[in-house]
């Protein structure tokens, strides 16, 4: 393990021996944490070539269970995105692939952050279970195209294991690591194909187009590296993604977005991301024919339709979906004023996260409960107009005092007399 | 301590309270190791500025026992060298400015390597004792301005257990490191002024100049940070100093360089090294009249007298030190002899020294026992002249079978038709 920290440190290339052997040691238990940490530095200044990179997501794969897709007809195609504010897109990618015969065996995850993750919105719906045994899985999957549930199984130990240390050594930003980490958890999720939607801006995790278009390629090239068709989109996340932020008003949004009257960004990115997972999948030949073919599927109700059948199958209460007013919802619903006229320059995503998660939309730490019905519903987006007065925003609480939320929307949506352009969805589509 | 290491890997510069913190709570047991292993690496790259290298070496000063020299008077000035191949230069060094009135109160150790350290060279000497109490070494210091002890107390434990997590982290090579780690040691022994030979060169820790020239401006740096007169020599180690390698033969060499009868480039280091030391003490103004003191005092055979006084009182044998034939000798001599005609062009210092531990002359690890006896005493240097049959050195040996060293020797001294200079003895030097 020495030679290993040391090789990387003077900037040489590790083999595939010598990474299968760091993780499979560390996974058991034989190579201590402080040797890890020490080599983990030394990644984050010399950096890994694509194929390292593949080596070391291999490694991670094949660390724990690995969940075999193989009984499902088609090619699997998983979504991943890095993370924002207000991102829904998963239940609304999920049945609008699937409805265009794409298979989606959907494993996700809850996490911390401003809102819960895909399994707490769907637990929004009365009766909704999570929990699948694999042949459940794959026969829902066969029958329905679509089916989504928590993750079972030890899946990549050693990303785990590797995280915790990161977490707690300054080595978490480290493009490497990271795109090695999330693309081993899609591989061993049994993914055939990966479409990533990479988010940058205040909001997101990578701060700036440049890191996001590193931390892309990175994990395109690790697909290569390992057989995964794999393509990226680099989506804004300056501001929020649609209006909604909170979990039952993330599926209402989602619920809206299937029928068509969607917010336009929101419905942009599925119609972008969703266009790639129908090539990946095999469904169409272009960009344009799949992109006609999620519209229909919205257009005809299918796509809605399909989101109560599998709301139904897994035990969900189907009528929420029919009239979404039956959702939870939150006992208050508090005005944001503008304070003045003028045009909203800037929406700080982050900071208006933090105050859903100060009404309980979301978890500090694993420990805390989340309240489904609360959240913020957004009134304007950049480049709009508001006058003094104007709604900006409504906060959705179950306590009358919403000081510090109110506060923190105030602070963070910024009003100018100059009108601004809306910053552009799409950044950057990466293939290769 | 997160944010520590996030703050050196961004290349930041650390105050003085994170480093002290770091320190002290390290060597308590409330930081883990796999932090400050990640620190370490992140030191490796980034480096340290004079400033926090200064800090660190207080901290890690303070982090245990420090030797009051205060009741010794005048200017305790100690010498460190980072090490080579028959290196005999404190025994010489240490008469030899005590007899020009600098007083001499010097903790040595053992060490690994190829000959044992000072401590194992003075105990060549029948009876001679290394632990005196802090009280009687005091007294010694005061009457005869000259003692040798080992080292007693807790010294820089935080340097202890940043050692040895460097060692298995592949976090040694960093001069930062090394500079805090070796002024820490001085500083903590009491030091007021360092003198530093730091070699280079094929025999040395540091192979290049150009990282002894960095290490050496390093440690002056931290010097003047913490306000303790220090200076440095970069001296050669292409190949041995002087003709002894081990223990009782390098008391032999030392003998002979006190009488003025030692090997040209061992006096003329220890003459450079002196007027340092002398110039430091305050007891000459100019290197000049510093090197015509030292000159003096081993003309007149007081250097010599004062090293048998020191032996006489710390319980040695004197007459071994008037006849150093006394000293013991090994069974067997074995001639090297030359393969060839021509002149020696390289003596690869290291591999000679690993000839010499084979033979029992040092310790590869603490619990090997020294054989104070053998050794190897070269006959040639770089740029002589050699005939075939002549010898190229002689191999001091308690077993008959010597094969191992003698090739390593007759492998490692190389001889060519074409003549070679000298290399030179002291490459620079480096006052600030």
């Amino acid at each position: 393990m020495v030679d290993i920290i040391e090789k990387k440190r003077d900037g040489e290339i590790l083999s595939k021996e010598e990474i299968s052997f760091f993780i499979e040691q560390y996974t058991n238990g034989s190579i201590p944490d402080y040797q890890v940490s020490a080599l983990l530095m030394a990644i984050y200044f010399e950096g890994m070539t694509a194929e390292e990179q593949g080596f070391l997501t291999m490694a991670m794969v094949e660390s724990g269970d690995q969940i075999d897709l193989s009984p499902i007809e088609g090619i699997k195609v998983d979504k991943h995105s890095t993370g924002g504010v207000g991102d829904t897109t998963t239940l609304i990618l999920a049945p609008l692939v699937a409805a265009c015969g794409v298979p989606v065996a959907k494993m996700s995850g809850r996490g911390l952050g401003h809102t819960g993750g895909t399994l707490d919105k769907l637990e929004a719906i009365e009766g909704f279970h999570i929990e699948l045994t694999q042949e459940q899985f794959v026969r829902q999957v066969n029958d329905l195209k679509l089916a989504v549930i928590g993750q079972s199984g030890n899946l990549t130990p050693a990303d785990k294991k590797l995280y915790a240390l990161r977490d707690v050594t300054s080595t978490v930003d480290s493009i490497p690591l990271i795109a090695s980490s999330i693309m081993s958890k899609k591989i061993a999720a049994g993914a055939d194909a990966i479409v990533l939607d990479v988010k940058t801006g205040d909001g997101a995790f990578m701060k700036s187009i440049k890191d996001a278009e590193a931390l892309a390629k990175s994990m395109v090239a690790i697909g290569q590296e390992v057989g995964r068709n794999t393509m990226a989109v680099i989506s804004d996340m300056s501001q929020p993604l649609g209006f909604a932020i909170g979990n039952a008003l993330e599926v209402k949004e989602a619920i809206e977005t299937l029928k068509g009257e969607g917010p336009e960004d929101l419905t942009e990115l599925c119609l972008v991301l969703g266009s790639k997972m129908i090539v990946a999948g095999g469904k169409a030949e272009t960009l344009e024919e799949a992109r006609a073919q999620l519209q229909q599927v919205i257009q005809d109700g299918s796509a809605l339709r399909l989101f109560g059948e599998m709301v139904e199958v897994q035990g969900g209460n189907r009528e929420m979906i029919e009239n979404p007013s039956l959702l939870p919802a939150a006992k208050y619903q508090i005005e944001v004023q503008a304070q003045e006229d003028g045009y909203i320059t800037q929406m700080e995503a982050d900071e208006i996260g933090i105050a859903a998660m100060l009404l309980g939309a979301g978890r500090a730490t694993k420990e805390d409960k989340i309240d489904l019905a609360v959240g913020i519903m957004l009134k304007k987006k950049i480049g709009d107009r508001v006058m003094k007065g104007e709604p900006l925003a409504v906060i959705h609480s179950n306590t009358e005092n919403v000081d510090k939320s109110k506060e923190l929307i105030m602070k963070h949506i910024h009003i100018s007399p100059e009108k601004v352009e809306k910053p552009s969805l799409i950044h950057e589509m990466i293939t290769e």
